[in-house]
């Protein structure tokens, strides 16, 4: 209950942004006979009984599939397929794979699985109409026909605990798994600073006012792409007005509830999110005084 | 020099999420005679002598343009027209417009440039390339064949001052006007923290090692849609390996340089951002001991 580095964090990986634009070096990548290729079940990791993600070589990539380069990891170049992935299982069904990833395992990962999510999305040309193509050795999307050029997008939501007279505000959606409390957390629009989205969202889903904003960490969210931010927000009142329609149920938490929670206590007022989430972090957090 | 809000933030708007999918709500805010319509030139703002936002009437719309509800400001709803906007003229023909603009005014301008400039970036489909149609009162688009939801998207872009012995480290771009330095910066990625994003970025740009970094502040950038957000690195060298590809040149500079340059001294060692970019918060915060 210690440590404050939030899961999908700390890949390895060097990204080799400066050799995206050229081809002769990435010719080379792929011609290397040590080049590896992320093995995936749709789009869910395959992990080793060691906790480690499993590679093959580029040959293990269907014919058709176009390799983007994520990058290097001990010198040796690191490929994903940029395959159509079968519908979307959702987060869910994974979680049990990603509670056995060293978090530098997952952080690898999440890269790949929002980079390929994000290409299967976007074979056309939003601007146009137009079929896309590969460019930057996987980074980008380019149309076919007005040229204009497409990023892999990466959505920022926040997600934050409410403050006020020593507790803090937890809430459940109706998709939790039972018991499941968690920070409240929603995605930052545009034209709104980070601060001003914590406070939006707070006052929509539980009424409650913020009058100071601390930002404490950040992680990648591959589901499918997302920048999960969390602060402590501290508020003017504890009354809630719930927004029933985005939320089961919110409830003000002592310290020694979230300690009891954290420490998996069958007594605790609630089952706390997986490590690997931030919003655990964030628990462990504001118990250390963050 | 105390002020550590920085531009585009504050503005007085309330976005009423919860009635954007209520068609009712959303024609009696239209049939109000007292809602308003962001007048623009263009995608640029038209800033009365008061330095406030220029509004009209809703029949000041062009007849085939869709309206996107804003929200409220002081009771009244808030629209804007999303029309096809000529070829965007970039961010420097404004800048003498945005200094005149008080940051609340300057906040919700740049909500209505950038959810504009994305729905005339998105009137095709990019996972189908089919048209797509306005819905959730113009906070959201949906495909007319395939029902994907698209969504407003906003660039998460960290910017960073390098602190090492007392000096941070500035750079140059090509574009930059004579003269002026600032905080490097880049878009982050998928996969990556906010540290670890800013710690990449120094690698690549400057060849500097980040070993420990904190968050500062944030503020939406419209140009086209940016969340910036701004933080402090310590590093573990001052020695520069600069990216000659993304920068011109980068120097250390001392509290006393960033202070004259801050007032405006022409004896400066450079010319500061404005005071509407986030930069020239994170110059004003590192000053303060932020």
């Amino acid at each position: 209950m210690t440590d404050l580095t939030p899961g999908f964090t700390g890949s390895p990986l060097d990204r080799l942004d400066h050799e995206r634009d050229d081809p002769a070096a990435l010719a080379a990548h792929i011609a290397n006979p040590r080049a590896r290729l992320l093995l995936l079940d749709g789009l869910d990791p395959i992990v080793g009984a060691d906790g480690t993600l499993a590679w093959g070589s580029l040959a293990d990539a269907p014919a058709d599939a176009e390799l983007a380069l994520l990058g290097l990891i001990e010198g040796t170049p690191r490929f994903a397929a940029l395959t159509m992935p079968p519908a979307d299982r959702g987060a869910y069904p994974i979680f049990a794979l990603l509670a056995a990833l060293p978090p530098g395992e997952a952080a690898t990962y999440a890269a790949a699985r929002s980079l390929i999510g994000w290409h299967a999305r976007n074979h056309f040309c939003a601007r146009c109409g137009t079929p896309t193509a590969v460019m930057r050795a996987g980074w980008a999307r380019r149309c076919t026909v007005c040229d204009e050029e497409h990023f892999p997008r990466t959505d920022p939501v926040v997600i934050m605990l409410a403050e006020h007279g020593g507790r803090v505000l937890v809430g459940r959606q109706p998709r939790f798994p039972a018991g499941r409390y968690s920070a409240l957390a929603g995605f930052l629009e545009v034209g709104e600073s980070l601060e001003e989205a914590v406070a939006r969202e707070l006052h929509e889903e539980a009424g409650v006012r913020a009058t100071a904003v601390r930002y404490v960490a950040s992680q990648p969210w591959p589901f499918p792409s997302s920048l999960m931010i969390a602060c402590i927000a501290e508020v003017a009142s504890d009354e809630i007005v719930l927004d029933t329609k985005e939320l089961d149920h919110a409830m003000w938490v002592t310290r020694e509830d979230v300690a009891a929670s954290l420490a998996g206590d069958p007594a605790a007022p609630f089952i706390a999110p997986p490590a690997y989430a931030i919003a655990h972090t964030l628990f462990v957090a504001w118990l250390a005084g963050r």
